[in-house]
């Protein structure tokens, strides 16, 4: 007989159930929990957060900085706080800080901001549903209205639309204040849903998602349109600077990457960039947020230009950045005490969050670039004499 | 003037190091880091995670299971540790699991095993680079015995090789033993091109990354060939089960694939699920893995059928799930004995790891499928009078 | 010293020219054209057309039908005139055009329409590059008067915006009348850009096209948001028809797509249908479209359900069908009987055109899916003694 | 009631039957067809490209060239025949041959050469799948020996395997000979198939086809794996000839192509060049191949460096070029004239035929690259009074 693990409705989130739960483990597979059992709050903190509470993960944090950025919220120096097990990789965040301050900071700015939910509505022929989509158009007003009432801090910006077969996929774009929204942004699409199917006839029936927010999964939908907020961090690298600090010319690095760009492209590469998903978990752990979502954070796109003189425009784009604030992990005590670190705790707050990870993605850009081409671009064999 | 981060490369990691940086912090910004510092190890176990280590975010965790496996590393039944701070995760991932359980428990299997390095030759001439494609697979021997010279427990399996221009991608694959082993696969193959730079004339450079190994990104080459271990969960579930636990018929369950199929088809998804990266996340972070790898992870290519019975047999594949059991976090002291309650603490256990994981992302998809159709597809309007 | 082909400013379209033409070659290659030179037309009306006029392919046309088509535009039976070197394809079509014929017809329509031209506008900043994006939303009535100054037909219908680095990425959408519109649209864009390049400041260089409008090449983009008509032709299938005419029942056609739909999403295929480019290039070809197109027209989505008694629902869109019943080849000879076989040729008649391809294309579907299956999935072995 | 085109089993292919069903279409619409019927070959010819033959499309043909390649198999001067109904189409592919032979002509090569039927195999679980791609590893000398007893001219090159759910996808790869080999290779597939169905048992059944070949369809995979020719065409152009002939430096071509390339990026463009479908189009209609391939053989990717004299390294990478000089369309009368013309009929002439289009397309991305250049990025506004 397969034993349940113990819950209490009533108490469920005590020390003693935590417990009690350990205990239950401990009997039915001998391991013990001294240091998962090792937290300093009390296990009331995490409702909302996690069920079957039985403790923590403890993961390291080192700090890297500071970082100069240069944004619209986030303005001066910061020390980042990054989470991680992964050896080297503070370091290689840290030295990329230390060229971008020389060259006078990551330049920061969010440029798009929406959260997903994305319904499909089901039916008997295609005609139905053009015309359907023809009418929310004309209803936005009234969809918006009813998506509103279940949420003070979220706004239904507009409605994408998508047409295939007899179906008609709506994808409605959300703002939603310091939080991520992807919870209050559904409850809003479900009461705008109900309200169409009591307010047009005809609709066979609807799924409160047909698979167009792509949902902890990176799509192109997500490149092109963004989910969450669409961060540019750029930066004008004096050649000079890169020489010196990296022991690269700027035009080795503008042409090393013509060939990793073929190579991303026939790999059918989600990011051609370097590894941008590290800097984003490290901060997103430290931070509180939904580390899940580095499955659509993950994403970016590079782009870099050389001037007359030399010097590197290099800029990373991040189309589906998924921060928060509020809500989720951002309240817990260790969480609290790295977006208080950050100045991001309070109202208001999450574009300053947003544009401090967009300048840290940007110098983990710069650092690695500089250590691939170092190690194996200069380095390398020139059998035919010649600097190409 | 910019103060640079207090660092002490004799004594780096000790409590007093740690303490002269949250000092320093305070000093600069006011912030004080009475959980971050509450951690129960010494900071010299960080050595080889982390640099400049201030102390720890603690993430809850909380438990689902049983889970039922029938692997071919991993059988009988698991309690798996999850860490997120997402609510009702672990409560989804649990119902999932109890279906699984009822239905036999999740048939779960590694059918594919490799970890890559992608290194880029360019030659003067798109001739040239052929000539020595062709070279590299006559002197596989060579190349494989140089790059083994690093290693004790990586192994050189084969090399991808890819054309375009004058370049020539190869993609070194290799089996890895229990780590996940990008830095051991990193090394191992500068070593082999190394050796291939001094027995082939002709390359003008190379570049240890020509960005088709896509670390830390998601790649359409890696659906196809696999990075990490590729992963096939699967389970039969009776009709009369699903549609007591669930509310919902195998043939609606069925029928509503095809729906979602098409959204995800327009909007690009890499993932024809429903959100693997939750349980993914929660059990790499509970279990010392890099979370960063869910970038890579996060891919997922799910497939149902009905039989005449209506028994509707689901699965779940991931091609790129990067786990390990020795390295990189996995020593740390909550994620040890997080892999000793899997009984995956010790060597030869990353397979079964990898299994307990694809069983429990199984659930996790029957659970949201399940919830996505009852609060929708079911209740939904039926304007027309039929089911359809 | 290498010849040039000759040419003659004035008379260029003379059969006089044509065959000096041939005769230049036969001296330099000793080619000749008796066949080719075998045309029936003066040379003069491929003037617009082509350059360096020398004589004809012949390209054999079959005819299809009756397609039954139930359409917005095109209604009733068509015969379908196919121009094609590949044997069966004819036949093919046709028994699929029989099958829908039994079924009642292919019920068409299109849902969207637009012709592209996406121009680039490049910046010092990102920031710079967000604020112009407001600026064109704001000034959308000016620049749709700049650039509707150049054509009679065709209208700015909207200007979708993409952004990275310091780029804004526009992407004009059009109507275009019954012309397919390339060039309409590259002109006006053009004269758009240079009213936005007087009025606004700030742009430090713009390109007619930053490769959004993926001309001649196919993007998901496309599928998304239309590129020419986006067509949808769907059909129920009564079961009992498709077991008497396909040898196969609606269930197993169903269940098969499971199958492909998974072998499609590893492969990264952009059309989850069979061959739609077979029966696209080879109306094309009849009719006088740019053959070139079937690089954006080839995608497709296609989606299949099963009603309670087992009838099949079958659809194909196309979001990317690009046609035209004027300019380009539609003026042509034979392209003009293909046309008026159609009914298509004269004002207004470029939807009903797209209408009977969409319904060709289904035909087509239908017939090579029928083929596939009945060839390998009921007669395969059965090895385990089920029916699955 | 419906009538059906006429047919006549044992003569179908005469000039009488091809007159009757022009005559029936006239009884039915009204429609004549003086051009259509205006061909100079025996319609017994056309047996085998095509059913219910009434004529031929005639498509006007100009000439391009000379083109000056530099290949394997083709080499020296060639007038190439271009049919399209596109103005300036052929124009446009003459200037970039011009440019082309200033600066040496193209080298072209090819590198991979493979045609794919891919048939997917369905088990009762995913151990049993895989367990079956191991035996097929181990078997491949007599899956080979099946599959080439239905063909003198087609070898089975290697099978790759592809894994999920309980399905193991196999991609048989082929070489064809002079014959694009579709049909070839379907039937040997279908050979090995049956012959695997009799030695191997478990299996639940297989389709032909589990979509991964992606015949008439693009995929990621053919650009990864090839399908036809893989075919790579490039040039190193002097800076001053770039300036001279096109009015634009090199660096600012090469600068301008970061900008597209994060545009085709962000579109998710299946081809990072300009326009290779035009000229492959142009060139797969005069020489008889299948135009519903531009769907897979438009596909391309693009490569260009600098090196410090500032000489433009260009190349294309045409990834799935499929063409044949034998069967198909190749032994039509014209068709057989325009082969003719470039030395390709007769045995042993495909490869020179691919590389002929190859160096095609190469100047047509040249030519279209230049013309975007200096109507836009050179003569664009310089708003800040740098050029950067």
């Amino acid at each position: 007989m397969t034993e349940r693990i113990p819950r209490d409705k009533k108490n469920d989130y005590t020390e003693t159930m935590a417990q009690t739960r350990r205990d239950f483990v401990y009997d039915k597979t001998g391991s013990t929990f001294h240091h998962v059992s090792h937290y300093d709050f009390e296990p009331e903190r995490t409702a909302g957060n996690v069920e079957n509470f039985i403790g923590v993960a403890q993961v390291p944090i080192g700090l890297a900085g500071p970082l100069l950025v240069n944004g619209e919220h986030a303005q001066g120096e910061f020390y980042v706080p990054m989470a991680t097990s992964e050896g080297t990789l503070v370091a290689s965040y840290n030295r990329g800080m230390r060229l971008l301050h020389a060259a006078g900071g990551a330049r920061v700015c969010i440029v798009d901001d929406a959260m997903q939910r994305a319904p499909v509505f089901i039916f008997e022929h295609a005609r139905q549903a053009r015309d359907f989509g023809a009418w929310v158009e004309e209803n936005f007003g009234q969809i918006k209205a009813a998506a509103e009432t279940t949420t003070r801090s979220g706004q239904l910006r507009n409605i994408e639309q998508y047409a295939a077969a007899r179906m008609r996929y709506l994808r409605f774009n959300f703002t939603t204040g310091d939080a991520a929204g992807q919870n209050m942004v559904g409850k809003a699409t479900y009461v705008a849903c109900e309200w169409i199917m009591e307010n047009y006839s005809g609709i066979v029936r609807y799924m409160l998602s047909g698979a167009m927010d792509t949902d902890k999964k990176h799509s192109q939908l997500n490149t092109l349109h963004t989910r969450g907020k669409r961060v540019i961090a750029e930066v004008i690298l004096p050649n000079a600077l890169i020489e010196k600090t990296m022991g690269v010319s700027a035009k080795n690095l503008f042409k090393a990457r013509a060939i990793t760009q073929v190579g991303g492209f026939m790999a059918g590469s989600i990011n051609t960039g370097a590894h941008s998903a590290n800097g984003i978990a490290a901060t997103f752990l430290a931070t509180g947020q939904d580390v899940a979502n580095v499955a659509e954070s993950s994403a970016a796109v590079t782009y870099a230009d050389l001037d007359d003189d030399g010097n590197y425009y290099f800029s990373i784009t991040i189309p589906s950045l998924i921060v928060a604030t509020y809500g989720g992990g951002t309240g817990l005590p260790t969480q609290q005490e790295c977006l208080n670190l950050l100045g991001c705790n309070g109202q208001g707050k999450v574009r300053k969050l947003a544009e401090i990870i967009g300048g840290t993605v940007l110098a983990g850009e710069l650092s690695l670039m500089s250590a691939v081409l170092t190690g194996d671009w200069v380095t390398s064999h020139d059998a035919l004499g010649r600097n190409r």
